[in-house]
């Protein structure tokens, strides 16, 4: 296993920051854009962070950590902030996001004191069982893909611009 | 033609910030990881990104803006940066790529003065005619895939550790 708290934790409070660099006062030209209908742009891709901090990764291991096995997860919905339209600026979603995630962290810190922890597993809707340290490492992949899925869909934008290029560059590669 | 100077220019100067407040600080483990034998690590990556602002970007467009398409651009060597073994640390190499594509910055707002230029047209040595807005849609482009490919990388580090979710993560996709 190459998971472990310490490296986890690095990437996992640097997301916001990294994302507030890259997207504040960017224009609607790279925020708007999608790569087609039923595709998400960068700005849904923040509210759906978001809702992953509220209803995801910390509510789970608190579920895990009180229940163990015995109470599968809420199923979480990937599409959910999609019903829920907002109108705040990527500023303000940005930095309810790094609001959020440092909440969240400073509870992982609380609910996880011992290495042992990391064994426990609890019930997935889905898969059936998981454990703690599948959970935690999934958190940290899922942030980054979705820096991946950002900096994707905004390639997209250029994909006919950069005329012969397009064959040496592997983001629009699919 | 989605690219515009203004826009471009956007992305090219938030690049080196991205990445020094993703990268600066993290551990050996996040930055010395690859995707296996003949592949980048994180490092190398910006090794890369530095090598291209002193070799690639400026300098062809110098030449298209000199030469027009008589002279064919010097190729540009991809593999370059992996046989001038740095020493230096990831925030020195942060710090270099941050100077070098502000000065980059800059000299491209003196070079392009009016729209008219970028369909000005060069002669690639592998591609043939290419315009200045190919050129540069290409190196924003570049900036992406590569932020991208530091974050891919880093997935595959958690890509046994995230267990059944592997599934839904895209980034381990291959």
């Amino acid at each position: 296993m190459n998971f472990n708290m310490k490296e986890a934790i690095e990437l996992l409070e640097r997301t916001p920051q990294t994302l507030e660099c890259f997207l504040s006062g960017l224009t609607d030209g790279w925020l708007q854009c999608n790569e087609g209908e039923g595709t998400w742009n960068v700005s849904e891709v923040i509210e759906h962070l978001i809702d992953a901090e509220k209803n995801n990764w910390i509510p789970r291991l608190e579920i895990i950590l009180q229940e163990g096995e015995s109470k599968p997860f809420p199923p979480f919905d990937r599409n959910s902030h999609l019903n829920q339209r907002s109108e705040s600026s990527i500023e303000q979603k940005l930095l309810e996001f790094k609001t959020i995630r440092a909440l969240n962290i400073t509870k992982l810190k609380v609910l996880i004191e011992a290495e042992l922890q990391l064994e426990l597993a609890g019930s997935h809707p889905e898969f059936g069982l998981v454990k703690v340290s599948e959970l935690l490492s999934t958190w940290v992949v899922h942030d980054l893909t979705h820096i991946a899925q950002i900096v994707r869909v905004m390639a997209e934008r250029y994909r006919e611009d950069v005329g012969p290029w397009k064959e040496y560059l592997g983001i629009l590669k699919k």
